[in-house]
């Protein structure tokens, strides 16, 4: 098999700015460990998303240098840099207990570049009252990322309260007709509210790669 | 053709207490024409939703004792009973302009039950101001049906606010994703509000008769 | 991460009249312990849905006045009201045996609200005899709960036989076409019975809040 | 362009039993045309489904010896055979109204292969009294094809109160969910009425040739 | 729990000429246990489709007089009929080895009717030479029942080649579009063969009740 | 019907930062009309998405203050405030010929807020070397918005091309499976490049005030 | 707008063999006209696909070079080379008189590149006696292309019968669930014939193209 | 049971070219003993797709002369052909890390025919650099097949490079609207580049009998 060598895009940072990140869901502990000796290696920063436990807990064995995030399910390798607070932050919203671990991949992925963030939880819009009490901490921030699963509503709400940008990401809690996410996928992708933009189900590392474009303009 | 003489439901009255409802869409002038007839002859009162303008026109035609209500595209014969006040009210909401028709059915479907009904419109859950300014007025409904296209989440934020029985009508109104109306009707299904309940696409008839069922308890 | 402390909604008691409800599935039991040792200390009475029996043995160990019900698959903790019988009660039917979970978790969560309630089982339409035995105690229910699974017709019928509100709730049970529940959803929806609500699929919760909102009016 | 001279297949009446039959939906006037001077050269009789009127009637000039069903949308060549009453009768039975054109291709299709048919309507199962008024006489078909749109519920209805093969066709007639007739069809195939047997949406001449298989048997 | 002691439809077998069979997937051995001593009791042939091996064996142990078939996962309970060979026999075709259960399942519960059934297995479209070489055999019977996943395409080529009643069972054999059977029912119902009938995915025994309905004509 | 006189929401200017935006599709010309009389008369910058020609040509002769983009299929009134070029440019760039009605949508709703634009057409990946000459020119732009039809993937190229934002626009071009713009926003979604956002189907407009957003931090 | 003036891809030819094509469809007479105009001047073969009659007599009136095929509604300019015929043909084969456009579209394609065709109709699988009579024709082609709507079985079972490349076209006629071709699709994509290769509904020119790449081997 | 003995298709090899191949997924250990049995007895090559290990080692152990492949998941008996170096080779590509089981069956499945292969891995399309650096490499061959997951854009660029044939073989790697596959199939068959052709997700087997079909003309 040829260009095994050379699999790596340690021009990536350069290029594009975001550090070595590595979706860990389909790979094996060994496929995975090959990935972190490399990094090691090359003294590099790296982020495993989607790791469950217990190979966490296999990996950590070999990596000592390595860390897992148990609520994010991920793993990272490197000493990530220190927040640079004039930059400005970004706040980081969940809809309920259940979107945690989404909510938790984005802010991870954030620090790992040196990126300052905020974390609140339970803004279920059943429940706007929340939503009011925390809405002066949220305009201080220059990027909003909102998780949410069920019919996904946070987003929309918020995009029409706050001028900033706002990135959601619907969450594949529920059941029923929102078993999967792709509910709160729609709800968010059509919109009332303007200026309103998405990524995929449950990627907090996608939102959070896309607050780091807009924070680096 | 067999049983054609014994076509109507006139029982259907005093069975779930409605008066005849015929669904005009899929229907020929003459067919409604037929119907209209059989009403007519009976004394009975008779809705037909969804009728095109020029339909509508044709059968005023031969039926002046027909009305034709553009707003919501349907056509009533016979004579409506006096609301009765002490009843209550049915508070009928849109989301947006685009919403009214369907809004409309509901409205006139009741009234034609004598039932009470006020109508209030553009309340967009991106500008969550006119909701509150609202609210009130909204509160003091027996009942509320609440129509939405797009992402359909006017329901979800209203059953956090009230106590009262929500009915959610998700609109066949917008592009992309929300073509149709199924992102607004999956978004209130899915929705994380407690007792908010659902009708079809469009279906604002079936909302009012959804609520009349609830205020002839 | 802030605001965890103030991360339950006490007032919507006041709000909307429903009890502490708690949707068990994706959350650990540590962060349902959580939630049980908050209720216990205020003194309110909640409900977790959906919980597993492994799980529930394990929680009732920490919390003894804790109950779990295993035909709803749910958990509750604190003292229901005694029902009031004069505020009339609620019907729950259900198509079939499997459809029972469903149904279970509906009265309970009526129960919870002191609402009178009575279920009656194995209602299928490929055999009406046993509806109509069963309709005159149905009659005498102020709001009726209808669960079906496979093509989900039960409410569709009912709806046509009696007057009163009928919450329609959709039930994952079926293969093929009928897998997750889809069918008897879009059944239901696309009903030709008039003022037929639906709710999510298996949300017995959901529709008997439906119905608390319906009796409190 | 080759094999255009051999391309009817008048070996499938001695095969399979069945008369020519053109599907004259995406096909021209020409094309059809074309299909007609064979069969009237070769004296065969001919079935055409779906043709418009105005197509029809273009058809019926140059073909006098063509007929045009109207109710049915249907063109036929050629004279029937008379029917064989001791075969004993196929029952098609509509949900609604609109359900007609259906019913009928089915009907048309049967009685030019001979078999006697008895068509009754309007037993939409939100109105059971009526589908019990007809059900003795409907006990005496051989076959019953069962039409509906909306849910699609009546042949699962029947399926359960009576012995014979019960067809079902669902009926593209009804909105939001309902249309196109996903929902009828979903509905008959995930039944939980034994041996009901579905055939393609509309697809009223499919159900007719499933109950000449049957009744040759 | 009102009505669990007339939860048994005995009068179905009069009725519609079916003995009792019970969908086991979901139901847990209680339930089943529940209903084989009522069938025990009232000397009641019983089958009940989809039990796992673990399940069965299980229950056998109770119930010394049922019997576990393998092949078809389904258990019996009480002595079928003799077959009747005057009456005709029942073709059930597979086109694959992976098929085999759905059609033993077919044929068991055509058994238990005292219906005489040929099994014949491995005739994939994809090898045409093999259905050719049963033909002969195949059309000795008065209804065929064709077993196929993937793209589902033996019924059609079937059904052009015989006069008899065809019914397809779409088998939720495949991977990716194939996977679950969905793309085998749209082949089937989407069919240029005329006249060939479609039961729910897997649903081998409600295709055999759709023969028995036949052959009892 | 309550509260018509209060519908505009002129407070959206100054809460949000962006100018009275009206979806023209599912409104008569008499809404328009109405909405545009209300803008005229307080002096407001106004856009209407989605106007025909036909519909265009009738308001126009109304208000000749207001002006249609034929390109972009939109109607505005007011002056737009002179583009800042300090502020920096968005780049618009479009996969085909067939998208640049919502490439000049999006454009145009920039331009009315005063942000400098530059389009770039015929970027299809099918022909690489077109992107590559145009790379260093699109590097200039603070944000980029990537309109592509048929299988989507030019954002995902482009994203992992360049360190900006940047905003995939799905467009309704295509035919068989990309019809209606479903392939391309499932493409973009799934994307594997990082942080790349999405907006709804052909919602120029909305990509516009997702860059807005960016470019006002 | 930029770059306007380099939008076409003449090194096209050059790089991977084919005329510039375009896709009729979206685009407008004037929009037609100016790359016709730039095909001309070049001295360039061109092919556009899907134009309506209406629209492409508009074109011939100003580019008499230009030539409309009817069959196919493709519209070419320039000189195609004469056919090679030692390269072999390519055999394009549809299951009914409804696909021939798709068929012709092929066809057309393949001639404008210089590969011999030969085109065979109505090789639907419910007569495979029709397809048998073609096949040792069908055996000297060098690739096939197999058009097929409906439930699309056409290349599955051709693809048991011949060692050749087969390349499966799914075409968008149908009713039912067959409707747009989706079935079609999906049931050629499932196949259990191996080494079946397909492109999208309806896509004539792409398998041309397909078999163009192979001719070229 | 009728047919077991004959159920081999020893034919195939001469009808069409392709060794006896057979899909392990949905088999049990016994079925696939069973033929292994037949293939070994007849000193036929084999091949079982899709065999987890656990299920490979028992078999491995009653066959010694079968192989299992780990990194394809497929077992093979017999002993391949030397491949023919003139006949050229198959280039298999995947996107990622994760698309190698896929990939490794296209190989392996072309070796077992004696055609020569080279894998060439990680050529996401967020990092075109990596396939352009294989690019001279890749054009060698006679045919392409690119395994790509996610958004699936792999396939769709390199046909805008090369003027060979390419397989694209859709992966099910991926999560959210990725999940399962369909996003890269369609992304593949609504691709922009003309003369994709594409198979089943997932079906590596299928691309490598699409080449080998290519190979032998």
């Amino acid at each position: 098999m040829i260009g095994q060598e050379s699999r790596f895009d340690f021009d990536r940072r350069r290029r594009i700015g975001m550090v070595e990140a590595i979706w860990g869901e389909n790979k094996t502990s060994q496929q995975i460990a090959g990935i972190l000796r490399e990094l090691e290696k090359c003294n590099e920063i790296g982020l495993v998303t989607r790791v469950l436990p217990d190979k966490a807990k296999e990996l950590i064995t070999s990596f000592p240098c390595a860390e897992f995030h148990n609520k994010s399910r991920c793993l990272t390798i490197g000493t990530p840099p220190d927040p640079i607070p004039e930059l400005g932050k970004v706040c980081v919203l969940s809809g309920g207990t259940s979107d945690i671990t989404v909510a938790s991949e984005a802010e991870l992925a954030l620090r790992l570049h040196g990126i300052q963030t905020e974390v609140i939880v339970d803004l279920g819009v059943a429940g706007l009252h929340r939503l009011f009490q925390n809405l002066e901490r949220i305009k201080t921030a220059k990027v909003v990322i909102a998780c949410a699963g069920m019919e996904g509503a946070l987003p929309t709400v918020l995009s029409g309260l706050i001028p900033q940008p706002v990135i959601g990401v619907p969450v594949s809690i529920g059941y029923g007709v929102s078993l999967g996410g792709r509910t709160a996928l729609e709800g968010m992708l059509g919109s009332c509210a303007p200026g309103l933009v998405v990524v995929n189900i449950d990627n907090g590392y996608g939102a959070a790669m896309a607050a780091l474009r807009i924070m680096q303009q």
